[in-house]
């Protein structure tokens, strides 16, 4: 019986032991008893739904369980207990999303339609054979471009010729208007046929995401809708319980199209875009007397890592020049694209040594927020990136997905408070791991590195606001409680490139928030907290 | 310029660190020219066949890539150059695998064919329907047993009735013999439908998975199979480069049915078969003038984690007579089943530790070698059963796959030597990843934690020996070279439960076969080393 004894002891410091790391664990010391008591709440909700809702057979989905393939749960999830608490909570900080991919597609195809002047093509007539893999372009002119065929599911249509979006929505001829907008919906976002099915792999499901972009483009990079899907992207982010936005926006393209349709729009004036769709949203909540649930927005300025090292020169360029220009609005530079096939960082050193010398020099806040480890390779170019993005002083890690297997890497991490920008349903559509109990967040939050949760294309996977991946990470884990969303949620402000002074401004009305949050959940759950 | 310099030593320096637990590190400060023109080439036709085996498409494999789901891509594994490379290297010890599932099924049922009096039943009528899912039972008797139908097809078969093993076989109305032994082999393995499709998720694959024991146990249970079998696993583990063994026997039943038919035979009875099959083939590889191959085997006792605690106690004292009387045949003791839905190992505390102090007493090296952490659970009973495993004292984990959540149990198993036992494609057929890149074995190798690659249940996956394992990981990590293969069959040897001197003389054995191995691959090559 004494040998019993001993052992749970010995037991319970051997988990406290192991569990050191966590960044949670200096809240756990000062919580309210609210606060304890929303967290058995929500641990008990969690246990009942895993066998009340995970646990029964569901149509059209053979194998339920919580964390589960996202494409194939959403409808559970939205039924859930969970998932309605987790909207309300107060999300902190999105620093992870490209700001082309936020906006719901639906959305995004109305404000075309409202657009008199704007155009279709395809590169090929559409059937019922390719419509699910051939996609359309889009593109604005200063007036209606004739056109010889009706639709682009006509059979003498001229390849790559412009219709005008409402005639060839009308002449649709596979199911006339939706059945249109089912073929261009389908052309924006991943169906869980291609992730799970078509295209099960890592390199197999970056080529259909590439193309949601591609489809896309010729409406997000039109300045009249440009401009509302900014608001758009800023109100919903705020109505999930999100306080301050740095979205990677792509400066490739030099230029966008005008409201005549031409490609005149420096990237100088996407800022000033940018900086007036702040202004009407803060003066809209300045309205509704609730100002103080937005602190703000930056970009980060981004490019892709296609570019030669002597091309990229102009882009860091840009960069400091709409920093000196407009130093609110710009947090950061970046370079992405499919890490498995792109250049290395490595590639890059002579020039972005030079960026932060120059960044240095001109006593600039400018740090590289860098894209690094988003892959499954182990030892592969993908993975070395994460050498050289820490190298590189990168302020976070977009992503870090394969730095679990880096012990030195974390280490640095956990101890120079460089966060990764987590993004778990991404990670799981885009095929590096197959549910959320496979990812290896539970290793990078026991190895203390600091993790935010991040959306990153929220309108490809249909996962809009951050509530969804903070359900999936919720559900997957016994050891994740309230108070680790908590940490989360803090450390997503803390990590953030706002200034001293905001960042004690953001976090404090963050608290105020999240204690509301707590009490309601205590009061209104109607469960008895012990 | 300088800075770029400087730039790449520091980041060789940082990479140097991040790996500097990897055990590995030894090896490679003292390798021979030929270790070093061996690994430089087995990394040259890995980069190839990445691109030329794996990189284009198959017929009936949709997605092909190094390290995918084993059960579709093992035709194309066997036509590989690395495979042939592997399949010739010596492994060293086999550390974790269950007897019962060690033997190809198709020579079990041969085996069960040659044996008059075998008789085979099913709990309802087979038909085409239930055929991939209805299970077949196996029972000898002293006599051939009267039955109403002529198989198990007929559609007045008496549920659970017996019928003659070969009468059932040619009276299958499903395709005669051949139908026959498609059904009763399919219900002894896991297929890819189940395992990729149907069944796709660690809960519903572990059924199927228990059932092909189920399918099994009447065969080998039955002491004239047992003893064949037995040397049949002796022969084909050496056939494939393992020397040692240390399989698990499942000693949940009490007895073995007798030649008659009647459930009589003790553990110790098969405890000498054992000790008589060790004889055996070590007589036969005397005579081929090759004994050093085989260094020797020894059970690890196993029993169902479905126990109560005090029913457990009968098997500890069983295991503990057992090894009194076969100190050289009992290596250890182990419970076994899915963690997930089994008792945790808290629930057994007393009765273990009561055995942990009669081991010590009787001044038995008996160690416990416990299963844990085979979950994709965070803080759940089966990631938790690692604590209890450790703080018990196991010599080694079986799986742990969970750990790498745990940086304080990782340092524990680096600093105190105890080892995983690692089943790489038992993970991923099981559905705790869906491919090795997703394995988390890079992370327990580079945190310096002591594995060793097994094979589990090789004949249920259609994975025979250890060479299947050791390519899986070889493909999946650019990081892992032939030096880390050596470390992992260097360290099979280490912590095997052989003595001191047994481990010296074993690995002396293994070197002088990896230095013929690698001059036979630097010689036979046609690659150039450099």
């Amino acid at each position: 019986m004494g040998d019993t004894q001993d052992y749970f002891s010995r037991r319970a410091a051997l988990i406290q032991e192991d569990k050191s790391l966590r960044r949670e664990n200096k809240s756990l010391r000062s919580l309210t008893n609210n606060e304890l008591a929303a967290d058995k709440i929500v641990r008990h909700i969690r246990a009942e739904e895993a066998v009340s809702i995970w646990g029964v057979e569901h149509d059209e989905v053979s194998h339920p369980f919580p964390g589960m393939e996202f494409l194939t749960s959403k409808r559970i999830i939205d039924q859930t207990k969970i998932f309605k608490i987790i909207s309300k909570m107060p999300k902190g900080a999105l620093l992870h999303a490209h700001i082309d991919a936020t906006v719901d597609k639906g959305y995004l195809l109305e404000l075309a339609l409202k657009e008199p002047f704007m155009h279709v093509r395809a590169s090929c007539v559409i059937t019922a054979a390719n419509s699910t893999t051939a996609v359309p372009e889009f593109r604005a002119f200063k007036e209606v471009q004739l056109s010889q065929s009706a639709s682009v599911t006509d059979l003498d249509y001229p390849a790559d010729s412009w219709i005008p979006l409402h005639q060839a929505r009308e002449s649709f001829s596979l199911g006339g208007p939706d059945g249109f907008d089912k073929w261009a919906l389908g052309a924006m976002v991943i169906n869980p046929a291609e992730a799970y099915g078509t295209h099960n792999t890592v390199t197999k499901i970056w080529q259909k995401f590439q193309s949601t972009f591609r489809a896309t483009a010729g409406l997000t990079m039109y300045r009249p809708i440009f401009r509302q899907f900014l608001r758009r992207f800023l109100m919903e982010s705020i109505g999930d319980g999100i306080s301050y936005m740095e979205p990677r926006i792509n400066f490739f393209d030099k230029f966008m199209f005008d409201a005549d349709g031409n490609e005149t729009v420096p990237h100088r004036e996407w800022l000033l875009d940018f900086g007036q769709a702040i202004s009407e949203v803060r003066a809209a909540l300045r309205e509704q007397g609730r100002e103080e649930v937005f602190v703000g927005a930056k970009f980060i300025y981004t490019t892709l890592r296609i570019l030669s090292p002597e091309e990229l020169e102009w882009y860091l360029e840009d960069c400091i020049a709409l920093k000196q220009e407009f130093p609110d609005l710009i947090a950061g530079f970046d370079l992405v694209g499919d890490e498995n096939v792109a250049r290395p960082l490595i590639d890059y050193i002579e020039p972005l040594l030079a960026f932060k010398q120059r960044v240095k020099d001109l006593g600039l806040d400018l740090p590289l927020i860098l894209h690094a480890g988003e892959t499954l390779s182990d030892g592969g170019k993908a993975d070395n990136n994460l050498y050289d993005a820490l190298l590189l002083g990168t302020k976070r890690i977009g992503h870090g997905f394969s730095i679990v297997k880096h012990p030195k890497l974390m280490q640095l991490c956990r101890e120079k408070g460089i966060a990764l920008e987590v993004c778990p349903i991404s990670n799981e559509i885009l095929r590096l791991t197959t549910s959320i109990p496979m990812h290896p967040l539970p290793v990078m939050i026991n190895q203390g590195v600091p993790v935010t949760l991040n959306s990153d294309d929220p309108s490809v996977f249909g996962a809009m606001g951050l509530s969804y991946d903070f359900y999936q990470v919720f559900v997957s884990s016994e050891t994740t409680g309230l108070i680790t969303l908590k940490q989360i949620a803090l450390d997503s402000i803390e990590f953030s490139t706002l200034d001293t002074e905001e960042k004690a401004r953001a976090a404090s009305v963050w608290e105020k928030r999240w204690h509301e949050f707590v009490d309601d959940l205590v009061n209104n759950s109607g469960i008895a907290a012990d």
